[in-house]
């Protein structure tokens, strides 16, 4: 079960400079409904992630129960939209302590960072190591690279039977990535052409790796059916969460200054769902010189950082929370505790958790600071499923408000032929020529 | 060695709707040997910090080896100013896999969520374990919480001899904690009280947890030092590394409407330094509705999840990047690689990541998006030492510049008087009733 209060963001709590009106969140009704028909018809193209909670998941249960029997260490060797989704249902979706007892260990090789890559080796043994290899372009940088060079670890410690250690997630045709894997015969898995990597958690993407930890991925698609049938009968903006959620923050950008917006979840497991999101809103969202910038926060760790800005700084912000009901574990605080902390006597950990989150939502009100909350009664595949999708779902539509392409990142391609550029790769001696005319070092300052 | 360069944020490079012109900067001269003056003056008072790199560490050091001998594993309890400063010496100075195989193992206990106070649990052993309880009021609620179920655990698993496993960093007064400590006789280090939590970490907050570790603090404090020493001496915003963050981060607030700062690392070790500067920048200058945003994120990683937002969404952002040229390993790209990828050969990847990081600056110059490189030789205590000192001092700086106090925090007190109202601490009856008043839930939608 999922809730969405919204109270807080609305002009009748924290008055109009700040707050929606009730009259111009319904003042999109008829747009919406355009809307609507819109994305139900686009459902078999540009909205396909839509069409993810129904797909056949034998395939992946299979592969991902041989891995586990086969293998103590998972590898996930992808960045961004290859990465993010898997990271996310990991850590919402495994007890923290994961890789310290259970198996099979699970890690991300995202960054070419050398120091990163070499902890993660440390960390597993070549010969029990499974290596996913995602990327849907099939030539990612980051992966490549990282790839290649697990490439040669594995011939070097295994031999011929290195591609026993490989399953691919690519382009069911084109790239790099895909080739290889036909020439070599290694396993792979499809990522559908027409889904973006950051909506593609819900593809073999993310739920193998999620399978292979043990994630029950039928609860998670279960959960993002249940939001696609709600979503899709549901043409009223009060009524359909992802519909709700994308006009409050467009109308919170757009006509009330706030471009910043803030996802705060008050419980451990859920900051990786953060990340996942940042991707999704950001590079949906940021273009034309439009969007939000999403910024991740952790209750009630930045309440001892950001709220002093949050509540007394720009009124820039909406502010989104997730709270939990019930936590896998709790503790009590123990009755025998001195006089001056007495107050505490009693309490569970979780109870003061979600009461300083109320304290907290108690004093932005005061401040007139947008906030919205998102209840799970506990974290679980379901309720996840019905995040993932109601977030994508969000997203989607809110390339019709704001008048942009939510499935592309144009902006992204410059800095990669660059970095090409200086990588000496062929074809790119035009863009060297375009650097060395704009970079420059100039003002300097040098500490030894 | 440190290296910042800014020329990406000037108006010769980006052009004068975003970037600074040096006319600008220079205009603040004046100014600025006005509050290099009071700064002298102050720091013996408010900018206490800057005393804290001359102290005699002697004591923490012989304290910290005795911990190493005693102790396989070390828990800092504590939030906010109490952890995040340790948390960053911690990752940025060990090795990305010290408590993977490095003894003492280090922990940090801030929320109270249940789950990740049980996560620690599991991996530590009580009779081999010294908990440092950390909070400089002695009563900071996260900090009591968790701190009276490790002594109830404390007492039970270990008995009489309980107070060997505790440590206490707290005011040298005043406090709960204080008082406690006194009473039951346990090892305690003080807070200056004249530094406030997050200019902390320079003081055993952060000494005590980096030497128990293994990080050379000696080092540490001697990189502040030399930063304290050129900026005691430099009154020109052009030679003062903290006066010139402080300058350029202004004015791209104030008069380009730069209302985020990003700060993006291309090293996996650095991202926790990224989580103290959040703190520091936020709680400082946040207030009276001034303040910019910080915004965390992590080259490569984030080109895949922000750049499209940063070089084509709002005009809202000033940019730190954070280079390093030496990783403590390296890797390189084997010579055996496919063709289709051969662009990649013999390269390795930390040249990789930071082509890939001058590649997304030649990508933002073009977009015109203000950017500054901070490049450190190497990730060392000396280095982090320097810019620690830099940014704290910057941070101290810019209160005169918005006209803040920039080592308060006054809206952080409501929602913790809300919190205790609501856990029914003695003296805050009329707070709860102020609570019903404000918070109420009208606007819900429920999804089973």
């Amino acid at each position: 079960m999922i809730k969405i209060d919204y109270t807080n963001v609305m002009a009748e709590t924290i008055g109009e400079r700040d707050g929606i009106l009730r009259e111009e969140l319904l003042s999109f009704r008829h747009f919406i409904v355009d809307i609507h028909s819109k994305i139900q018809k686009e459902k078999e193209k540009k909205f396909f992630f839509t069409k993810l909670p129904y797909q056949d998941t034998y395939e992946i249960e299979e592969y991902a129960s041989y891995i586990r029997k086969e293998f103590d260490y998972f590898v996930l060797i992808g960045i961004g939209g290859s990465s993010l989704g898997a990271q996310m249902l990991f850590e919402s979706l495994t007890w923290l302590n994961h890789n310290h007892f259970d198996f099979p260990k699970f890690y991300v090789l995202d960054n070419v960072d050398p120091e990163k890559f070499e902890a993660v080796m440390e960390r597993i043994e070549i010969e029990k190591t499974c290596f996913n290899v995602v990327t849907k372009s099939g030539s990612t940088v980051e992966t490549i690279a990282n790839f290649a060079i697990v490439l040669d670890i594995l011939k070097q410690t295994i031999g011929k039977d290195y591609k026993k250690h490989l399953v691919f997630t690519t382009d069911p045709e084109k790239g790099f990535l895909r080739a290889f894997g036909n020439e070599h015969g290694i396993k792979m898995f499809d990522i559908p052409p027409k889904v973006g990597g950051r909506f593609s958690v819900l593809s073999a993407v993310g739920l193998l790796p999620a399978a292979v930890v043990g994630i029950k991925i039928d609860q998670l698609l279960k959960g993002a059916k249940k939001m696609d049938l709600i979503c899709s009968i549901e043409e009223h903006v009060e009524h359909n969460p992802a519909y709700l959620i994308a006009v409050l923050h467009y109308l919170a950008n757009m006509r009330r200054g706030k471009n910043i917006a803030v996802m705060m979840p008050y419980a451990q497991r859920l900051t990786a769902f953060v990340d996942w999101w940042r991707q999704l809103w950001a590079e949906s969202l940021g273009k034309d010189g439009l969007g939000q910038t999403p910024v991740k926060a952790l209750g009630t760790v930045d309440q001892h950082s950001q709220i002093q800005l949050y509540r007394d700084g720009p009124r820039d912000k909406i502010i989104t929370f997730i709270q939990v009901e019930n936590f896998e574990r709790d503790l009590k605080i123990p009755e025998n505790i001195p006089e001056e902390i007495s107050y505490l006597k009693g309490h569970t950990l979780s109870e003061i958790l979600n009461k300083e989150l109320l304290g907290t939502k108690a004093a932005l009100i005061k401040s007139k600071i947008p906030n919205l909350t998102i209840t799970l009664d506990e974290i679980n595949p379901y309720n996840i499923g019905m995040l993932i999708y109601m977030y994508e779902l969000a997203t989607g539509f809110s390339g019709y408000l704001y008048k942009i392409d939510p499935f592309d990142q144009p902006a992204v391609e410059e800095g990669k032929n660059f970095t090409y550029a200086l990588m000496g790769r062929e074809g790119f001696q035009q863009k060297l020529e375009e650097f060395k005319e704009l970079y420059k070092e100039k003002y300097k300052l040098e500490i030894q």
